[in-house]
């Protein structure tokens, strides 16, 4: 399964945006309000950086914010099958945090398992449309 | 500037490659002992994790652990010129934590920028052998 996105939580996406195109030469190919987040993708060539900002408070990006600070929030991991990825990491014993696919921003079909269970690392699977 | 690896802080690194060798469909590639580290790289496709267990106390690697659990520690973009890159960060203002490159884990010169200066981001430039 290959590398999809680094998902970054933020206060300010527009300015780290600037900021990460100019330092890794990266440009922003999509951006949308998807779930309370203002979110925008940069290209990596073999992967992208998600910036989150939360619209407003209440969400997980704005908890983790207020809690952690700005940084790196999860790992999201390529597959053709979300549901397939998660029975196998139900067989590891991994704790889900969806239990089945759902939509994701950029109308990915996404799934994430529990950091508890996988070394403190939030792990996303992504399927593209 | 594309993703290179994903660096992880660990009390256990064979048991978290054990794991996410099968999530992942990964293979352990590469592992050394560096720099108080026991580092474990697993590969992706287009990138890698790297699995780094403190082998005593005192380091960084270590005091992170204490501080924030294990978790994702830092992500790596790679460069054919890391001196190069570290200029274009210091134009940015971008605070440096590795004012020149340095040797890294498998052989690669890496150098590091602050966190702070990045949304919280630990970000670490890597030139490949």
């Amino acid at each position: 399964m290959r590398f999809d996105h680094l998902g970054i939580a933020t206060r300010d996406a527009d300015t780290l945006a600037d900021l990460f195109g100019s330092l890794l030469d990266a440009s922003v190919v999509h951006g949308e309000r998807f779930d309370g987040l203002d979110v925008t993708f940069l290209d990596l060539g073999n992967g992208y950086l998600e910036l989150l900002e939360p619209l407003d408070g209440g969400g997980p990006i704005d908890r983790s914010l207020d809690r952690d600070g700005p940084g790196i929030h999860h790992v999201a991991f390529a597959t053709t099958d979300v549901a397939g990825a998660l029975e196998t990491a139900r067989d590891h014993g991994v704790e889900l945090v969806d239990e089945e696919p759902r939509p994701g921003a950029w109308g990915h079909d996404v799934a994430f398992l529990h950091p508890q269970s996988t070394g403190g690392v939030l792990v996303e699977f992504v399927e593209h449309a």
